[in-house]
């Protein structure tokens, strides 16, 4: 047994199931040994952006970690976006990154770099495997860092020949148990009860784990029971929401908008959320986002166990066994009007989106209002932009499928984002993924034209206007995807939309719609 | 005047004049600066990969860096690869990435990560502009440090508050000299000189500029004076090369076969090239390509005056004023075979290719045939694949094209390296660049399906075929480039494909040509 198998069959026993893998010569070991051990299944991405995102989404909902399999620094480098994503949504990773031999990296060959320091941004946790006897040990240690908490980013540094050198004794190949989520301490509840107590107009705003559907209700309980308002993060890792569940509002993206919405607000208890921050700094504008005079007090943190923290809180202020308020099944009817936007195509996935889907949501500027539309549809789950790094979109689906095949996933994709990662869609088409990606053809960096208004330039030049302008030429998504092997169709009306819509859910295997709106 | 309009009045005072970008809300005031600030031209990327690899084939043809416009560590991740290209090609880059705000950073915004350690390994000089006041000396330093040696990767970080702060006092604004590149010692020279007159059987390896056309007259000369042979490296940042040039032989890409072709060489001297070292490592295989008994020889480094020193070499060993030979002017016919193939297609390349032609090679397996059957074309530049991070090819085509908009490029583009940076040929679309890109579908990562063969795995089974292969679902590379606005077309025969290159070349614009090989 070389090291390369050695810390494949330590994998599989530590319950990696999937390598998402874009691999090089660096890394032919490691193919020959997922060829060989059993319970690996590779899929391959076309750039390294793919395999982290599907890494990203499949960890969000396996709730356990797939690998990555990347070649050296540049390898890593093309991954580092969506690990970025990853690493804000504690999301379970564990990457492999090839290096070469451990005699040959001081001669500086062309595909050398410094991979640690590459990796050390997006990375909770980075070793080296300097000697093949320790792969096994390493890659089971890798698993259960990347178990901690909600999640968290490991990264093994493979040099060539740890990964080709026979063990000179059998791997002590075991799983380990990752360190459990501490927990919030009876006085840190009885505190936050006490603070509940007296607040006039409180708000728990939930975050990380905080934000699934138990955890959910154990908020329910605290409100029903303090009258606090209940808040999620403008970005999570996953909300189980839709009917039957308790509903958080969204704290709003712009600062402005986020401080008027908690305007008033004397206690804001953090649930797995952190201190509300503008996503950017804006000349005169706040960076924290807690209105003057309100208290924020930590409940529990995102690596700590939110959901009993939520738990022993309900039961702390004797609140009743279940929340007064779940949300009711309300769909939207079908859209009836002429105009075809983002709104109307919202209503229509509200309408019609199925139960259990799983929606993966980089429709930016065009996917809030798919958001507002579902809110009363079926029990589904919904998968942000944690990161802000666009190109997330259709690699989380990719991966979200892999994890739930028996899932519909919806992904809702703007098209700037969308050329960052589009070769994700061949991943689809090849492994016969359940996608249905909902393409929003706005032809520009939308967001940037409201940003750059915001930034006082309000009458912007050619120049600047192409830089933000994506339209010219037009990009032809539908071409695209079936040039990739996913069907593909372009509406430009509400019927059309429905029609399209209600048939690629019908059928499993990908589908994109391309909406030009 | 804002910092960020004096970091963009100061990088065109130092020559900067082409900004290939894709900002992000925190580099709105750096779009408005472009907008509004005469002599920058910018241009878009859809991905930043596309960005810095543009930037590379510009270095490379202009001789001066154009800058970069990258959106926070994400931006800056996506880009790396294209800039370890660069960098290991010797390629003046200035790379301009946003960053929050001073005061903003400390919060850990979604998008905040460490920039400092991503840009490191990718850059020779990386500094972060603290104060607006700052912003234009530091720019002229940035460019002045790009343009040191044969050139380097300088990356300039710009919080968003120093770039929307308005300047205390008018911006000291004037380029900098970039220090002058050392000379090489008399003695350094004598000391080769002595070397070569005592060896029997010497090779100049000549790297960096040394493949320039004036280093290699120089070097022809010495060859003439000495019988030396010359060589150069595997992969270059642009030789000038075909009829009236002087040619050297290029070291082999695979570590035994370079020594194969090296063997019974005395004596090495370095001019502008390093020491030779395998790409990869191999089990029981050489790193270093030094034959035994050979001595290795340090004429020049790359940022040395490598062309002064092979001329003040030549003049040392009282080498006649011309070299003794030069490529004649010879091309093959076109192909008249039945069989379709990288050989075929590289003959028909070397029939057709036109003079003045800019060449970036990206073919990879598929690519070497057209460098053979060029050899004797009119002169050409010919670009390669520095770092060995592939998605090179499109994007270094697309930055060559506009540095040089008088001359055609072509570019040779192999399909698994096409689906990192394809996004590059809707840049080519938009900015009507002249680039002819012929892109070979093997559909796999041919190189891989050798380099296993060669780790010893002679059988592989699904999975690792599943890992290598490209074919599932088959690309369609026509489809997608005409997605994106650019021409296209398929081939599948020898006729077919020279007269759609023959069209391609006759007609200013981005053209696509899929050979199916």
């Amino acid at each position: 047994m070389n090291g390369a198998e050695a810390l494949i069959e330590s994998l599989v026993r530590s319950g990696v199931e999937v390598c998402f893998n874009n691999p090089g010569t660096s890394e032919m070991h490691l193919v020959a040994a997922i060829d060989k051990v059993k319970g690996m299944r590779p899929i391959l991405g076309l750039f390294e952006g793919v395999v982290t995102g599907a890494a990203d989404g499949y960890g969000r909902m396996a709730g356990k970690p797939a690998c990555t399999l990347l070649h050296l620094g540049p390898g890593l480098g093309n991954g580092l976006a969506n690990l970025h994503n990853a690493k804000k949504a504690g999301t379970p990773v564990v990457n492999v990154v090839g290096e070469h031999a451990t005699y040959h990296r001081k001669y500086d060959a062309p595909l050398n770099s410094d991979i640690r320091s590459l990796a050390g941004p997006m990375s909770h946790w980075v070793e080296t495997i300097e000697h093949a006897g320790d792969a096994a040990r390493m890659a089971a240690r890798a698993v259960a860092e990347a178990r901690r908490g909600p999640g968290r980013i490991a990264t093994l540094i493979l040099p060539a020949d740890s990964a080709w050198n026979e063990l000179a004794a059998p791997a002590p190949i075991a799983a380990l148990e990752p360190a459990p989520s501490p927990e919030v301490t009876p006085a840190q509840i009885d505190a936050v009860a006490e603070a509940l107590r007296k607040a006039k107009n409180a708000v728990i705003l939930l975050g990380a784990d905080g934000v699934r559907a138990e955890a959910l209700a154990a908020a329910g309980r605290v409100a029903a029971a303090s009258g606090a308002r209940l808040y999620c993060e403008t970005f999570n890792k996953r909300i189980e929401r839709g009917a039957g569940r308790v509903a958080a509002k969204t704290v709003p993206y712009f600062a402005e908008m986020a401080l008027d919405e908690l305007q008033g607000t004397d206690l804001l208890v953090l649930a797995g959320a952190r201190v509300p921050v503008a996503f950017f700094a804006y000349p005169g504008k706040a960076s924290v986002l807690v209105p003057e005079g309100c208290e924020a007090r930590e409940l529990a943190r995102a690596d700590e166990d939110v959901t009993g923290a939520l738990t022993a809180l309900a039961d702390a202020l004797g609140a009743p066994a279940r929340p007064n308020a779940t949300q009711e099944l309300k769909r939207p009817d079908l859209p009836a009007s002429s105009d075809f936007n983002a709104g109307t195509i919202g209503q229509a996935i509200g309408a019609l989106l199925p139960e259990g889907a799983i929606v993966a949501d980089e429709g930016c500027t065009s996917g809030m209002w798919s958001q507002i539309f579902t809110a009363g549809a079926p029990p589904h789950d919904w998968l942000q932009l944690t990161g802000g790094s666009i190109g997330c979109g259709v690699p989380l689906a990719t991966g979200a499928a892999v994890a739930c095949p028996d899932r519909k996933v919806v992904c809702l994709q703007g098209d700037g984002g969308a050329m960052y990662t589009i070769q994700a869609l061949w991943t689809q088409a090849r492994e016969g993924l359940d996608v249905v990606t909902i393409l929003f053809a706005n032809r520009s960096y939308a967001i940037l034209n409201i940003e750059l208004g915001r930034v006082g330039v309000s009458a912007p030049g050619p120049k600047a206007k192409s830089m933000l302008d994506i339209g010219n030429p037009t990009i032809d998504f539908t071409a695209m995807a079936k040039a990739m092997g996913v069907n593909a169709v372009r509406c430009t009306d509400n019927a059309g939309f429905a029609k399209a819509f209600k048939a690629a859910l019908a059928e499993k295997g990908p589908h994109l719609i391309e909406v030009v709106i």
